[in-house]
């Protein structure tokens, strides 16, 4: 994906089913004249095109596309199966996800469906193919987006009956007979054998917590189903058109492999919304809240963009992008002047082709009134309108962009997140949040980063490597990490567990070539740090390491932290900021990567010959001789 | 209401069923022996009155009554209707009420019924008759309470099956059909669109928040199920009998609109518990509630004396005052002495016409066991009993007191307090909490305050008057504004929703004769203040404002806070305790209403030409020359 | 019990069914080497000892009791009814237990099935009777345990029809009439009279708290389903076997009444987890706990052996000691070195038979996998198999010791947890809590405790005796007391409730020769104190006293804290640790009893002629002339 190019673009969300029609030409002709390409509609419309059963509605679809094409606005047009009409429900009343306490999750607002459920997945394809069949060739549909934000409001997960009969098809195909089941799951060790696949129940509702090898296959079998529920709507859309297929994933949503779901698509966008993320889904201080609240945090952002660069193969678009306050994070400030540029310009800066704003103009009923759009519900402009303004005339300026290789490659990996969510060991253990820890120490030391999947076969060209919380070290990357010249970091809790939730034996970690074992693992509670020779501390989570490879890195106490052999480093510990710092800038000087200590809220992204300066802090600020404004961005050529 | 005049008196709470019938006589004796007036009986002993369906047993009630009221108390007969007894729950299995997560609410304490079930309004119709026949004509019975506490407990909202179906007729009613209901609550939103009332099932158990408009539209229903229940007993009383009607509320219960059931009743009472109250059901810093542990909050009780004043349209009672400590909040200190003689005082300054202990022996057995009384267990006297009698000798000299209008009017709405519920926006933002900010601000400069209801048609009198959290401004209150000669300070959030949850267009507040538009709203978490000019701060929200109005108050950053025009003020922020209290000097200097800086822990309330200076402090204060002792009270002509 | 002599032995838990059966042999020779004289097998193999209803393989159980017995162990042989298999559920699908909200608690973990249930209670039995007849004669077999950690995950009470339909039954034998519960639970109240012990419903999902009488019955009902349920296997053992039967209980476990259990076992074990009890079920300060991190409390074990070994009749072991982390508290870190042996030397000081460290090798598979053994799961040892074999060694140099009665006793009663649990009045009373917080106190003056029964008919020999927060007073004790000469220090909240959780009349706390009453009762939050006259304050709870006895004990505010007369104290409060010091202090000078003001971690406990200095902190201490290492342990002769 390194060496693409690509012409930053801006575009919209917007719903004409919402609006008098009447307004339609003239919000189009707005759109234009604000610089916008992309317009996204329909994915919530299908009480709109289909009222009732096999009674269709295209016309004002067809008016509406018609319209925004011929202002000069290539559609991106959405399948509506994020919310399937009232009908569908009363067609299906068993096609409703449940919860883990075992509640029907009902009709009402959206994503009310339970991905296994066969009748749904057929209406799924209905609608799709009634969409692409009249769609799919015209000109202005310019994309598609399936559905809608998959897992968003905990979705993957259902304890349904259709949820818990498909798990048991999975499993009959997967283990092939129950006795294999229970020597994989070592059901012996609480009598939990079964003799037939149908005595599995979900993971749910047990007395104390059910077996951790049973949660993990259920959460393998719960994406799995979305990747089968989205194959169904690509399969179709294929057949009928050559524009590229797009989702819109979330930030911070693991409960799916999105690298399998990217595989069956052309594109990977997220929708980002910097500020409500910000409030509802970052574990950070106090402090560090107050001062990023009309901002959002400086590394959430490019973390997903990193993130779904690569589950796009290296083409990601931003679909969402929060221009104002919005109305589900617990507190809803409004962001300073200028983020709403500075967002723009960070995902350009990350390699993103389109940006689309979410929503042209905000809605005055239901769920999201309070969500600000690029107008006013009055139609007057908001004040992320002129930013918009401001970001289409400078991209036009800017020209195209290249993605160039990062000298850091950060390897990211689906299952770690739910093998450490179903068993932390430790209240603190998150794999995101490590991913996160990790990912901000980078970015401090002002590297730009590359997300790499953990089946990766080529870690050539990178300097470092880390793989932090990766349960389980496939052969493929070790193989990679072998052959590569990266200082390849690995761990904490690297290959602790196999595919099946057992600890490995040989003893973890097993890294070919670098002679260490995790004798013992303990967690950490907030208050007990434990102080590193070189400065900073473990904090959460720390292992104790046996083994011949050399001591890198040890606490105070003497017992350590980083033991390594050639360009192998294994880390058996969670580290605070200055302990990661340090960790990471001795590997770099050591690789000749060139780092820089950034200044707080201040960033730096290379695309190409080009260097951007981000300053997420509400201050100017003065780097390397240049002053780059508060909530404002620089770019030069370096 | 201003201009009536009421004679304090006293009474307390009886259960003749929980004891011996020997002891009646004695009991009655004493409570008159220490100068109470009135006695309640009655509103739990249904399983006593009826012990199987159709055989009643009234022949105890009939000699406790005339044990009672020969005495020389005047008795006040409940309607048992808040526990039916068992065979009820058996006749009706469905009448139990069902919470938000789909659990049945069974029979085992108390208010164990849906208001929607048909069946149980029959049941509770059939009791009510028999009563009234056999009692409404009875001297000694001088008053009646329908029911128990409506809505304790969370009980207004049920999501039962009765319920629902009662919604889907009350739909059908207000929206005739079922593309009205589409359009008023915006359900092309998200694919909601119904295409018959009998799919639309209750707002709770969806996969992410329903639609407001629709969670709102269930409230206003729910509401409205607790008028007509009340309102079957009501018309049956009505028939048999011309005493007073009353019902007992409780404090911060907002569930239902108390205006509209107090319409069809003659009097308001309430259940006035501060120190359980304090613990329980009060936002306060730490350090304010160690300082009134056992003495409650300062302002808590006067605003329910001031919301159920309005409430009675002039008349209103205490039914039960906490006499000593209680059983059911977190904590459960004793009150510090004098403090149930104040709680009286308090209450008879704000126009009382009655404050009833509850209750009269601390009983041994069951739920509240652990609740104090006049007396104990042992038929000993616990420390109220002295004060009530000291209260008794004190009303009897002070003779009648007048309810003056007070130069202050708060408008309090009760479905803007659902529909923030609804949406708060922020975490922060909870109407009741709002009010009693806004009432405190008042009470610490010494104001007397009257509370008005949300179509209040007339100002005249007041010189100040404050709308804040308002959802709908209605015309006849915005007329009355535009008549009156007070300032009116309109916000934050005023005029913000349509009746049907919609943002108005155009936008608003949209006061007449006032230019400001809210073009941003933001919620704020607690570590974000932003100072003010003059002092104080805005915490928790702030409207962005716009308009050719003055501005009044801005930020130390230079952005309106309050702008106005003439007698109109908006105030677009919710503002802290100094930001307010200097807001509302300023306005009372404006109005000439004459203000006093309030000493912590002292309040006033004057009555007709007599002033009350009451000190929820445990020292005494010293004040306009006068010695209050702690925990005390004075009086004397202003 | 006291002048019991034991011989210290260690042992370990063994899963034979988890490992090749090659491993057999060689894990028993290890076993014996290391010093070990039991191994506990079996208590979860039900699904291999009966794969299918009927089919038994009992095989590989002989060959494994053969190897591990003739290698010189001593087999302790669980029955393995803790889990019942798969197709045990599928027979019953109703015997599985019902949660609070009532969700059916499945299959998929273990204790899996609810006390009432007839049909599981038949196969518990026929499972029982299996064994029995096969193993009961085997001399290897030299103990039994019956099921595993009865109670453990909060599996005493279950809310099922089963259940429902056994409390039914347990009412109509304890009370014989509808009329004689509605008076004894005082159903008048709320009019919650039943006219047939059919319409008892369980006191779960009840609008508002249920009659705490009638919790209280369920909470004896539900106990009494645990004794019932052991005694089947019990008496079918007896039936088979001469050696002697355990049960293993649980740290912090009240939900049934362990001495009527322990009647008719022979020994009680516990399983004891220091460092996960810290973390998960101790109110302890963030400094306390921060501080025994890795150590555990200093006295939560040795609190649990002495209430054992009440339990046993003198009769006591450790069945499960942690060795290392384990998985399942909040945060698991390691021990310090020095703590699998300071534990272990602690129970033995406390007349411990046997010590079995939980596990012989970590499971690699399954629910536990993280939790430590005294192997790695690679065989390796891990740390605390080196401490075992030097406790081996130790226990054999020391010989046999003696338990001596204690100078103080501290009456422990179940059925008083499970009362405040229903009813606290506080959120902070909680009676654990109180008997740890009295406990402590006493370890703190390096006082050895015994714990008697709220039976106990002969106190002679102590020289204190403390009865804390017992709801009834029973004729049995108060005689005893009477008798002896200890002073009693009775309270707070003592005999305030009868056996029907009714306030009594004449009033409590009626201690016969001491003039006491408590006329009011209150609880404080954390941040009111209220300071003692001699040091120290009262905290939590606070009683209001009455009476011609003298006062003891005062606030500075002058209130009773302490009356006394003669040999008989009442206790009005719950004191902060440095008012029950010197309260404590006080009473055994004035009994001639020793006392030493501990340092900080370190505690005193004498066994016969040997004094054990038990060092809890992590850096040496010196004390009566004697260095005791961190984590360390010392003894002499006294």
């Amino acid at each position: 994906m390194a060496g693409r190019v690509a012409t930053p673009t801006l575009g919209v969300c917007y719903y004409p089913e919402h609006w008098s029609e009447e307004t339609w030409a003239q919000d189009a002709a707005q759109m234009v004249a604000t610089g916008l390409t992309w317009v996204r509609i329909g994915e919530f419309a299908w009480s709109r095109l289909e009222p009732r059963e096999g009674v269709f509605d295209f016309d004002w679809m067809d008016r509406a596309i018609e319209t925004l094409g011929s202002a000069g606005l290539r559609v991106v047009l959405g399948t509506p199966t994020a919310t399937p009409p009232r009908w569908v429900v009363d067609k299906y009343p068993d096609m409703l996800a449940v919860d883990g306490d075992g509640r029907v999750r009902g009709f009402g607002s959206r994503r009310h469906y339970c991905f296994s459920h066969a009748g749904y997945r057929a209406e799924s394809a209905r609608i799709t193919t009634e969409l692409a069949r009249r769609y799919g060739r015209k000109p202005h549909v310019a994309a598609w987006q399936t559905d809608n934000e998959y897992g968003c409001h905990d979705t993957v997960v259902s304890y349904s009956n259709a949820a818990r009969d498909a798990f048991r098809d999975w499993l009959a195909q997967r283990y092939q007979s129950p006795q294999a089941l229970n020597r994989a799951w070592g059901n012996v060790f609480w009598s939990m054998e079964y003799d037939s696949f149908d005595q599995v129940e979900l993971p749910n509702l047990t007395v104390t917590e059910p077996n951790p090898a049973h949660v993990m296959a259920f959460r393998r079998f719960s994406s799995d189903q979305v990747v089968a529920f989205n194959r169904v709507q690509t399969q179709i859309l294929r057949a009928h058109t050559d524009a590229p297929l797009i989702h819109n994933y979330m930030g911070r949503e693991l409960a799916f492999d999105h690298f399998a779901v990217g595989a069956d698509l052309d594109v990977a966008s997220w929708d980002s919304y910097p500020i409500g993320f910000l409030s509802d889904r970052i574990e950070a201080s106090e402090a560090h809240k107050a001062r990023y609240l009309q901002q959002g945090d400086p590394d959430m952002q490019a973390f997903h963009h990193d993130l779904y660069r690569a589950v796009g193969n290296g083409r990601w678009w931003i679909m969402e992008q929060q221009p104002g306050p919005v109305n589900w994070a617990p507190y809803n400030p409004a962001p300073l002047p200028g983020m709403a540029r500075l967002w723009a310009w960070e995902a350009f800066a990350h390699g993103a082709e389109a940006v689309c704003y979410f929503r042209w103009r905000q809605a005055p009923i239901a769920q999201e009134q309070n969500h600000a759009g690029l107008l006013r519900p009055d139609s007057q402009p908001a004040p992320a309108l002129g930013e918009a303004a401001q970001v289409a005339q400078e991209i036009a300026a800017v020209g195209p962009l290249e993605t160039t290789q990062a000298p850091v490659a950060l390897v990211f990996d689906y299952p770690s997140a739910w093998a450490w969510e179903t068993q932390p060991q430790g209240a603190d253990f998150d794999y995101f949040r490590l991913m996160l820890d990790m990912y901000r120490a980078l970015r401090k030391l002002g590297l730009s980063v590359d997300i790499v999947p953990s089946d990766c076969d080529d870690l050539s060209g990178y300097g470092l490597v880390l793989a932090p919380g990766l349960m389980t070290l496939g052969q493929t990357l070790s193989d990679a990490m072998q052959r590569c010249s990266a200082a390849c970091l690995i761990g904490p809790r690297a290959n602790t567990l196999t595919e099946e939730f057992a600890i490995p034996n040989p003893m973890p970690p097993q890294v070919p070539g670098l002679d260490v074992t995790i004798s013992l693992m303990e967690s950490l509670p907030p208050s007990h740090m434990r102080p590193l020779r070189e400065g900073g501390a473990v904090r959460h989570w720390m292992e104790r390491l046996e083994g011949a490879a050399e001591v890198t890195l040890a606490t105070e106490a003497g017992d350590a932290v980083v033991m390594s052999s050639g360009n192998l480093y294994y880390l058996g510990a969670w580290l605070d900021d200055a302990g990661l710092g340090a960790l990471i800038s001795k590997l770099c000087v050591a690789q000749g990567i060139e780092t820089h200590v950034m200044p707080e809220g201040l960033r730096l992204r290379d695309a190409g010959g080009t260097r951007f300066v981000i300053n997420y802090g509400a201050d100017p600020v003065t780097w390397d001789g240049r002053s780059v404004p508060g909530c404002g961005v620089a770019w030069f050529a370096r």
